[in-house]
């Protein structure tokens, strides 16, 4: 855990990057994403004590904010004449890289987990590009992203340490702090999911300068942020089962470690039942179908939002909504069932 | 089916009711309710071949558009000294009229069904109403309110009749229309959930002037408006089984109708299987929870949409969000489950 504020000044310079690249990536972006609405629920803020602004990316084209960064990246990618592109993904940073790479009529590979959700299987292949499985963890995963790209002359695009991608992340977060100042409101906190790192650096990234602190929610399951925190740097954690199947990578990257061990006030680590929770806060009180991830950064803007002098306005990154029906059924019918659908990290 | 379209000019007065009774309400509203957020869907477009702008009302305050009515109706008589307020109710216009009267301190009596979903009763009697169950159908009901309103002296606040209601609801549609043309859209048609005809009501004014065609959409079910345009008057249907608790009054308004008739493109009456289809695309391919009197207008989009020369750009509204966890669950994992869920009309 990590006492920082991110107070930084503006224009100070974070390791590669800095807010300026945000503001630019906001500009490209614009006429080609969802300026996603930003949701309030009367009954979420009495059941925490805070008001909650909930920036709802499960609204996002795609299904994530992740289209941010990999049309940012891949759009470098193809001015410099790309021949294809090849990423590994949970699954969100691949439906993105495959939209974004069929604007550019770029072949493209992805490399998922053997277990990746139907649904975003099923979404990558109708967005027109290859997908190929390889195990579980991370580590097979790059293994064979390294071995495709030297098949193939394709250009890899990391879903963690490419600045592209983590500049275009950022413009969630930075969305989501004009949204709240346009009601006249600064937001004290912003909560993010956390996986190998994106949506965490992205937040630091368009949080310095403004004053809000930047918390990461990651499960419990699989704390690769909180141990590197301890180590100093990423460590690959242990194999957990999580039915966040988006924040399952086992080992933070290292440019989010970098700005976010700089930036980043703390990370709460998330119950599996906090995580199905606040699936079912979401589905039910807001009324928003979201993914176990930004289910995650729910339950910890909860969890926080409890704590003493915690400020009154909390935003919170709702990531995705790319979801199993069957796991939605099963959070809403049978709690007990949720571990059999818990994928490893 | 009637061939009208709503091209009425600027100031055309309908039934009791004009245009600028909604611009009034909207002033009036604009500090109390939320500006809900207008959802667009690549892949919801895709489908039907059109562009869909959905008003998220499942959003709104109490979970439906239903607290716009609600809030002007209840100022006006919290403003002529009432004692307390009385209103029956399939639902969502008792947590509207609920929670709009606890603002001014109202005592309030809600009549409901025997067999309301729980989670609309739970929600009523959170906002600090008294429910009192009334038989299923719209005459049971509006007998017990004649009953209460004698007993206690309390006014009724009708959901389907009183001018203020309509004028409320119709402020949804007209964010609707504005929100779309913020955008650079003139929508050429909205449709909307026809259950006692308010929705459809204030939709007919809000349209009044700006050219795009109202289309009702009713459960087969329970085709009152399509009966009362057959009649030419309101008429009540035989009972039929519906999901959509929502839209079960038997009779059509004679406010509703009256406006309906004259401005009304046409209206849709949509299997209850097209319901069910509607809450899934809402929830697995926008996001978006909504109820399944919100589906039917969703179902009856993607029909109307196919049609020919039905234009490029179609209004929803999504009308609310306040639905049964296990009916949720149902619709997602086992459809044929769903004929144990309707409820009689």
């Amino acid at each position: 855990m990590s006492d920082h504020r991110s107070g930084l000044t503006v224009g100070t310079t974070l390791p590669g990057l800095s807010r300026a690249d945000v503001d630019r990536a906001e500009l490209r972006l614009a006429p080609r994403i969802l300026r996603t609405p930003v949701i309030r629920s009367d009954q979420l803020d009495a059941q925490c004590g805070a008001r909650l602004w909930l920036k709802a990316e499960n609204l996002q084209r795609g299904g994530s904010f992740k289209v941010r960064g990999a049309l940012l990246a891949v759009e470098e990618l193809a001015a410099a004449g790309s021949r294809g592109v090849v990423a590994q993904s949970t699954g969100n940073h691949a439906i993105a890289v495959a939209l974004a790479a069929r604007a550019h009529a770029l072949p493209t590979l992805i490399v998922l987990p053997s277990d990746a959700p139907p649904a975003k299987v099923g979404r990558i292949r109708e967005a027109g590009a290859r997908v190929v499985f390889a195990g579980t963890t991370l580590a097979e995963r790059v293994a064979a992203v390294e071995e495709l790209r030297e098949l193939h002359g394709y250009d890899v695009v990391d879903p963690y340490e490419n600045p592209h991608v983590v500049a275009g992340q950022g413009t969630a977060t930075a969305e989501l702090l004009e949204q709240a100042a346009a009601e006249g409101v600064r937001l004290d906190t912003v909560v993010v999911p956390v996986g190998g790192g994106s949506a965490l650096a992205g937040a630091c990234l368009a949080a310095s300068g403004h004053g809000a602190a930047v918390v990461g929610a990651e499960p419990e399951a699989v704390p690769a942020f909180t141990a590197a925190l301890g180590a100093g740097e990423p460590v690959t954690v242990g194999v957990g089962l999580t039915i966040a199947d988006g924040l399952r990578p086992d080992r933070i990257g290292a440019l989010p470690f970098a700005l976010a061990a700089l930036v980043a006030e703390q990370v709460l680590t998330i119950s599996e039942e906090a995580i199905a929770d606040g699936m079912r806060a979401a589905l039910l009180v807001a009324r928003l179908l979201v993914e176990p991830a930004a289910a995650t950064a729910l339950a910890g803007a909860l969890e926080y939002a409890s704590g003493p002098g915690r400020g009154t306005d909390i935003g919170v990154l709702l990531s995705g909504g790319n979801v199993e029906p069957a796991l939605v059924a099963a959070v809403l019918a049978d709690p007990a069932d949720l571990a059999h659908r818990a994928v490893a990290s």
